[in-house]
Parts: structure tokens; C-alpha cells; sequence
């Protein structure tokens, strides 16, 4: 059977570069690559083992000659071509918040709910950066002991906003460090040195929409709709990895030699915690990496059935393009594309 | 009457720099300033009111000679000087951590229990950096509708652990600009471009001391052992101020507009919430100002009885030394000096 042809749309971005990265790690097989993005990077090109690739518009008659299309762009772009991939005979795997509450559309972390992308309509979804090692930590303990509450603040990296904030933020840092004023572009404030409790744009409630997503696409990956979170979510000066100081309520009380033992058994994390000999997850040790990081595991000291802990991971990887690929190997696994692949 | 003899332990550190600054902005009326620090800085100067102060040793005629000693320097030094003080007649108002749960040494924020100065044996407390804008903020709610449990994740500045780590911070960002390598010694990791899960050292249930101290502290300062309390604290690339993600249960509802006035009223905090427009608590908007500010204040999503908010204070000045000097114009309000002053 031939392998699936595949379009990164939006390649040039801080996801589209690693994803073209992991589809060369994880050597995924695949019959063609393609890779789009907005005009201004029209014409110019990328590298995939060793071979230059000249970027494209997304069209139509491209998604039409593809199988699967990766999206990480803009709320349009994937609002735009979660119809039309589909439409064109496209499985598209979209990166943004766009789809993912969607009920027709399945919301992936392969670690947890992989059995989700059967019955797809051509679109799936990945989970926000933020969400996915949270839930997969409450995957992994709640599969033992049913979670009631989780509470859930966050250190995220600019790198979730893209690549102009990585920039900016190295800007601005130099611009501190000589004495100089500072401009804002990515954020309201200055992010070098500070940090901003605002992720998002703001609901109704008084949380911003990443808080709202956390606590909405947790509940939706967990099957669990009745699992009470609250998030906080807040930008700090670190170019890749999100961190997460999580408190998480349980029916029963859970020992925390119990949840390493969990946590270490789950794919896909890693737990590090030897607090004593300063070993606990790190965004400078994260990045790079696939895995989700968990430590600093204690008995909540509020409440008796309470466990925290602390959590890292890759928001560009995991939290983004390793993801997005996991899912597509599950479709390529069960050979779920739209079109009769020969 | 006259004015108290006053003596700053530790004045060129982090805290002493800035004691001395705020003496001096607020006018506190003193018969005389001395300045101590350790040997290396014997004999250096500092300037206070456009004069030049030299700098002694710690000795035991220096505090006779003292009515009142801001000490900030180490914990020997704290635990040295916290006896030694009053046996020369001379209050000590101690920013250490090793007095404050001693049940004869008041530990106080003078906007929540200035009343606790009373009956002092000359030695008193200032609560940790992180523990006062928190404790403050259990105060002004906790009066209208009591508190049973917080959840507290802090953002904490370098500035916290002293003047070399702030130039640690900005070393090490140099250095990660440059592409070079970079090494740590305030921390037992870079702290540029990173976070850390670790302050202080770690005790037996799992949390670091610093997490202890906020737990421990806010249940003394407020008069309420039975508050649950479990802490998560964090080291941030961020020069002052710590900023703290607050998860609060009440025995009954409480309005986030209630919150909002009981807030607003409560001597020392200002609220800073419209989130619509980006307006939120931020470190570098409270350095070098007294106030704790209040935002991002929201019904708790996953409790009836939740609210959850956002805290930032200069650690420098009301978390330590601005705390320190109200401390003692309480001292001196009450007249409760150690020796008849006329």
C-alpha cells in the first residue's frame, strides 16, 4: 500500500519547522511532501533530508493532491482548510482552537484517547500546548483513582505565540540589559524580565480563552466533562516548555510514591524527582524532547485525598507538532484517510 | 522626647540598600543611622540624605548604643543578632526566617495584626517576601467571609535571593544571547531564560522551606492555624517583585465585585483589574512601589465557594523592608523601646 501524501500548511511557522523536524526523526513514510505558508515565504524553501523544498500556496488543487495536511497558522487559515482538506479529500490535523470543541471533531492526545480518531470525518484536532501534559498527568492517576478537582497554574513560553515572540523576547532582553526602552509587539507589556498573567483574549467569566481551553479540552480528552478545573495561565520570559504547578483533588487519597509509580508507567512521561538533590522538571532540560516531565510530587498539605506536583514539556513538540504527527500515524495505522489509498 | 538610635545589619545587601532608601523617603525620625555590614565592606560608605555614612562591623557596643536594628544578612547572623540585640537594649526587627514561627517573636504585617507589637521582648518578625501580599489579601477578604483553603503558586524574583543573583540574571541572559555557555552559582541552575521549582531547602512532606514559611506564616500572621494551605514556589527570570496565582476557598459564595471593594478598601493593596484592556497586576509595574496589587479576580471555576486572583508585590519593599520600618513606626508609636528613651 502506497504511503500518504503530506502538506505542512503554515511551514514556515514555530510549529511548521518542527514539525518538518519530527516527520524526519520519526522517519514517518510518506509518498510526498509538501509545504505552504503565506505569501511572503512563497517561492522560497526548506529543508527535508537534505533536499530543498520550494514553499507553496495553499490551495485547493493542492490539498486535493494530498492525503493529510498538518495546520499551524492562523484561527483563519484553519478555520478555511478544516473545510476545504476535508472537502478535497484531505484528512487535516489542525493545531489551533478553532475545532477542537467541535463535537464531530476528535480531540487526540494518542497517550490517552487514541480510539477517538476512529469514526473521524477527515478532521481531527490536537489539544492546546498548555493542555496536553496536564492531561496526561490526570490520565495516568486518575486511571487509578478518580480525579474530582484540579487546579492548574501555568509558566508558558513565548514560543507558544510564535516566532516573532521568541524574537522579541531576545530583543527585549538585550534592550534591558543595555539600559534601553523597550517596544511591545507580541504582548500588551514587555514580557523580557516580567511576567504577564494574560494568555488569550478574555470570556465572560473573567478567565482568558487559553485558561478556558485548558479546562474545556482537559475535560473533552478525559471524557470526563465533570472534572472541576481551574486554571491560570500566565506568560513568562522562557523560549520553549511550558511549566505547570498543579494541585489535583482526588476520591480517595493517593500516595505519592503510588503517582510516581503511575506516572512512570504512562507513555510518554517521564518523571523526575529527587527535590533534594535539586532534580525536578526544568524548561532548559524539556525543550528539545518528546516526553512529558513530572515532579516535585507531595501530598497536597490542604487537603487529605490532594496530590502536587509540577509539570514540563516541549509546547512546540508534545505540546504541538509530535502530537499532531502521533495522531497521523494512528490514522496511517488504521489506514483511516478519505480517499482508497492502493 | 527623643528619636531612636537605629542600625541597619546588612546594609549593602538587597534589602539594606533599599531600608535605607525608604527610612529616607519616608523621614523616619531617627537621633542617629548606622550602617553595618561584613568585613569586606568595613569602612566603605554609603549615602543617606546626601551624607556619607561609613560602615561598621557588628559589635555588641553598636547595638548598645542602637535603640532599634533592621537586620537583613544571613540566618547566622539573624539568629546572632536576634539575642544579642535585646540583651544590649536594642529592638531587633528581623527579616530572616529563623525567628518567625518562634511563639515569644511577633510575626507581623502591620495593616493585619500591628496589635500583635504589643508585649514584644525586643525581637520582632517581617513575614517572608512571598507569605505578606498573600496574607494581606487572605485579610482583606477573610474579614467579610471566612477562609478555609488556598492554593498558592508564586512567580518569585532573583532579587528575593539577593544583589548576586540579580546580576547572576542578567549575567547569564548576556550569555545566552551570545550563544555562550552559562554557569550558576546563586541557583543550582541557569536561571535566564528558565524556571525553577525550588526555593529554600527541601523539609520531610515533600515541599521546599520557602513553601513551608508561606504556609506556616499566613496561618500565624492571621491568627487562623486551621487554613489549609499548600504552596508551589518558583523561581522566575524576573529582576523584583513576586507575583503569586491564588486559588481561595470561602465558607460561603464570594462575588468577585464584593472582593473587588473589600480589596480596594484594605490599607496597602490597590486593585488592578480590566482584564478586557490588559490591565493586570505585572512585576515590573510594582517594582519599586509599597502597594500590593490585585487582579484577575474571578469566580473559581472549579469551586461554588472559589475565587481565584492574581497577586504581585515588590519583594524588596513591602515584602521586606517598607514591611520592616511600619513595623517600627509601630514600635515607636507605642513607645516600646527596650531602654527609657527621653
Amino acid at each position: 500500500m502506497s504511503n500518504p501524501r503530506v502538506a505542512i500548511v503554515g511551514a514556515t511557522g514555530a510549529v511548521g519547522r518542527v514539525a518538518l523536524q519530527i516527520l524526519e526523526e520519526r522517519g514517518f513514510a510518506m509518498d510526498a511532501l509538501r509545504l505552504t505558508a503565506s505569501h511572503r515565504s512563497v517561492g522560497k524553501t526548506m529543508i527535508y533530508k537534505g533536499q530543498e523544498i520550494t514553499i507553496e500556496a495553499t490551495t485547493a488543487e493542492l490539498l486535493a493532491e494530498c492525503d493529510l495536511a498538518f495546520v499551524s497558522a492562523n484561527d483563519d487559515i484553519s478555520q478555511e482548510i478544516g473545510v476545504l482538506g476535508p472537502q478535497q479529500g484531505c484528512v487535516v490535523i489542525d493545531d489551533s482552537g478553532v475545532w477542537r470543541m467541535d463535537p464531530s471533531v476528535p480531540l487526540v492526545v494518542p497517550e490517552i484517547n487514541a480510539d477517538d480518531v476512529d469514526g473521524h470525518k477527515g478532521l481531527l484536532a490536537i489539544p492546546n500546548c498548555s493542555t496536553t501534559p496536564l492531561a496526561m498527568t490526570l490520565a495516568a492517576l486518575g486511571a487509578k483513582n478518580p480525579i474530582k478537582r484540579v487546579i492548574a497554574s501555568t509558566y508558558q513560553s513565548v514560543s507558544g505565540t510564535g516566532s516573532a515572540a521568541v524574537a522579541e523576547l531576545n530583543t527585549q532582553a538585550a534592550q534591558v540589559l543595555a539600559g534601553e526602552p523597550t517596544t511591545a509587539e507580541s504582548y500588551p507589556h514587555q514580557i523580557a524580565f516580567n511576567v504577564l498573567p494574560h494568555i488569550g483574549s478574555l470570556k465572560e467569566d473573567g478567565y482568558y480563552s487559553e485558561e478556558v481551553k485548558m479546562r474545556q479540552e482537559t475535560q473533552k480528552i478525559l471524557h470526563r466533562p465533570d472534572i472541576a478545573i481551574s486554571t491560570t495561565c500566565v506568560r513568562v520570559p522562557v523560549p520553549i516548555s511550558h511549566s505547570e504547578a498543579v494541585n489535583i483533588e482526588f476520591e480517595r487519597p493517593m500516595d505519592p510514591d503510588e503517582a510516581r509509580e503511575l506516572l512512570a508507567a504512562f507513555p510518554g512521561i517521564v518523571v523526575v524527582d529527587d527535590p533534594a538533590n535539586a532534580k525536578y522538571p526544568m524548561p532548559i532540560d524539556a525543550a528539545g524532547t518528546d516526553e512529558t516531565y513530572v515532579g516535585r510530587i507531595r501530598k497536597d498539605s490542604s487537603h487529605p485525598n490532594g496530590l502536587a506536583l509540577w509539570i514540563v514539556s516541549d509546547n512546540l513538540r508534545k505540546g504541538a507538532a509530535t502530537n499532531a504527527i502521533q495522531i497521523a500515524e494512528e490514522v496511517a495505522k488504521r489506514g483511516a484517510w478519505l480517499r482508497e489509498r492502493v
